[in-house]
């Protein structure tokens, strides 16, 4: 938990309803382990949750969980409540446990695609999306192939890019993925924003300020603003982390910077 | 032929290489007549053609086609080298006919995904991609069973967005797709900007300013700007016109309006 | 005081300098009691205070006071010290009291004129600038002779734009004036965000959820956000009141809201 | 004359009218010879017009000439009626010879300040202005004396900048002066826009693609898109050369390039 945004693990157990409901702090979901039988509904779509999916429910956004399953599925919540609290938090209950569902499972995928109609663009400022496992795994595999291309402070670094502008994932904050190939050591920087790390597979350690923590698989871990950090995969197979950073939001005031030590 | 934009067929027969080379004008294929043997290679990547599939080859990126199989191949070309070269074409041949090939087949697609490397975006302002037919297809089927959303002047509208900032297609002109159901009369308007027409699929007629044109598969016909207009599918199945409008370029200079006459 | 930005009064006694330093809070003055013999010295230039002057010194620029005159200095201090500090509040002390004046009087109102150098766009996101009380009772008493304009919420109003953009006077938090020509009720509304309200000059009310606050000159109230209010100018002469506002940080993190009750 | 904007010279005689109109054209003018019995009007507002000023008269705004006095007033008209023409030249008269004034002398200026009523920003994308000489020369002796800043290809530069975005005159070009100091000499550069230059003041020379071209006061040049140009003033006195240029359309078109040859 930081001032401004918070990760927490989160279990829907088989036959368990999480009623539905809107509020002004957005969320979003990093599905750890997934089910054909559960899902998240919003806004009248039912999102598939399988394992590695990421999931927004932005800002107003109704949204309801729900488990048919046998089996309990398991998220990474985000959220940017502290943030949203410094002024004031709003949240309206749906009248129903479940909302209604009124589009069919994928819709947003095919009317937020690159051929797309424009004028769905405003019904919200960000519209609720599923970044499915399989297409960011496809596109991890093609950086590593054929690209080479590697951030010298964070690894291989995919963003959960904006549905509609490209930008980053919320106006509050950004999500995205780190990985890092066995043997890789990044350089160090320190910039002004939080920065929160959920390992997603692998194992590895980050040294934030002179000091060592090591990480393995599904800890959380938080780097402050402006302290110095870089990472070290010194295990056999690639690390990749999962991250959400304020930086939109300090950019936006102004605040953001970002520097070697 | 408009004052800014232009629409062209073209056909690259068996065997045949339309030498690699890189312009300031951007132009757009939609393929009309596709094939598994042959591809338009833009920065060294090589772009399917399959029927259907919309391609960009943006300003000052290099390309070049190649049919290496046994039929034609045949495709509707768009181009602003009109408006280009109110300032200056500059154009420059590659050293070879065929450029390298330097990335594998669909990579931008993945490059470009919804979760996608950021550090990509300072390439080009402007990335080159396919829009598959296939992505679109579901897209279009998509909002015919689920949203019945119509635009009153346009009927079923969709956007080749911007691979980047998710709007027009170019900064100069803007490509789309117009889908009119068996039946559907749209209302009047008038814009300022030039709009070029191709009738991928059906037949229909196109009113401007009082005079009715008619058309069928495979025609070309342009709408000036300023001109009340509005369509019609007397047809008994869907009717889709490929639309390139200049919007983009009247609107960044100040002067785009809309009205109903 | 709020969760995000803070009012206070400072004052500056004759012979006090406080000494030069600069802070990634950024901090706004409005002078109730100037003076010709004090200054604020912003990045090398002396801003002459002068009563109802605004003066900014936006994040990260060098600034001291002085005052060489026989009698104190009063100001209203405006600071977003608690919104920076939930990353990192930074701090650079200079190595002499009062920063070296390279620069006249007077410069950066020349030197960001309507006709000006683009050139200086690029040394700070938000250049500091003095804005002289002269110019802003001129576009007052012009609105108030030829317009009638004004805002069913809050009467007359006057931004003082950012010096570059014409935007908000800061990316955090925008600065104004309110006059309420006597006899002037507004319209309740409510908005997601903070105000604070220093009152320049007249007497009069505000109604805030129901609870009236009775203010007149001097005082300093707020506004809590999601809160509906109006304001009531019961005097015989104009009641004009300065504010600070956070919606440009609520508005960038895409929660702004604003309704009638 | 280019392909886009054109530059000319327009005398009003004592006693005539310009009779008013509005067109989708933008237009600008410096004033060569002005009258304090002259005026533009412009949206009801008379403009004064004193020799250096510069007046905007942005796309669809009302305006006509006056001068009631005895001597002829001259100035530079600059318009982007070539570039709008290739859509749709709009055009239309008003019902009187000159329209009535509906806000006193200056009003603009004051509405349009750094402290201003925002509510203003809609009725205009680009609001008419007044940039009067005497503020223009206030910036340029201040950049003479104590900024020494001097841009390599163009010597000291001004931009008129757009009244609420702060970014160039118009959208579809932009305007400005340079002064060029005695003896200086700039680099050469190419880009790809279209520049008109009209020599306000002073003489000297430009040598355009290797071919030398000697100015004085008065004179009107040409600069082609991408041709190398540098410029000198060998003369005793500043000269001041005023420039349109289209670099506006050809940046938002995605065309705009520079680089020294």
């Amino acid at each position: 938990m930081t001032n401004t945004i918070h990760m927490s693990v989160q279990c829907v157990l088989p036959g368990e309803t999480a009623t539905a409901h809107r509020h002004n702090p957005a969320a979003v979901r990093l599905i750890i382990k997934g089910s054909p039988k559960a899902a998240t509904v919003v806004e009248g779509e039912p999102m598939v949750i399988e394992s590695g999916d990421f999931i927004t429910t932005p800002m107003w956004t109704w949204h309801d969980h729900r488990n048919d399953g046998d089996e309990p599925v398991i998220w990474l919540d985000g959220l940017d409540v502290r943030m949203v609290s410094w002024w004031q938090t709003l949240w309206q209950g749906y009248d129903q446990p479940r909302q209604p569902l009124t589009r069919p499972a994928g819709a947003s995928n095919k009317l937020l695609a690159k051929a797309r109609p424009l004028w769905l663009e405003s019904q919200h400022r960000t519209p609720p999306l599923r970044y499915p496992w399989n297409d960011t795994a496809a596109t991890i595999e093609m950086l590593k192939a054929n690209e080479g291309a590697d951030d010298p402070y964070d690894g291989m670094k995919l963003a959960f890019a904006h549905p509609l502008t490209g930008g980053p994932t919320l106006p509050s904050f950004a999500c995205g993925l780190q990985v890092l190939t066995p043997g890789r050591k990044t350089r160090a920087h320190r910039h002004l924003s939080n920065t929160l790390y959920h390992v997603f597979r692998g194992t590895g350690a980050t040294v934030i300020d002179g000091e060592r923590f090591e990480w393995s698989q599904g800890d959380i871990f938080f780097v402050p603003p402006w302290t110095a950090h870089y990472h070290e995969n010194r295990g056999a197979n690639d690390a990749t982390l999962f991250t959400m950073d304020d930086w939109p939001a300090t950019e936006a005031l102004g605040l953001y910077r970002e520097e070697e030590p």
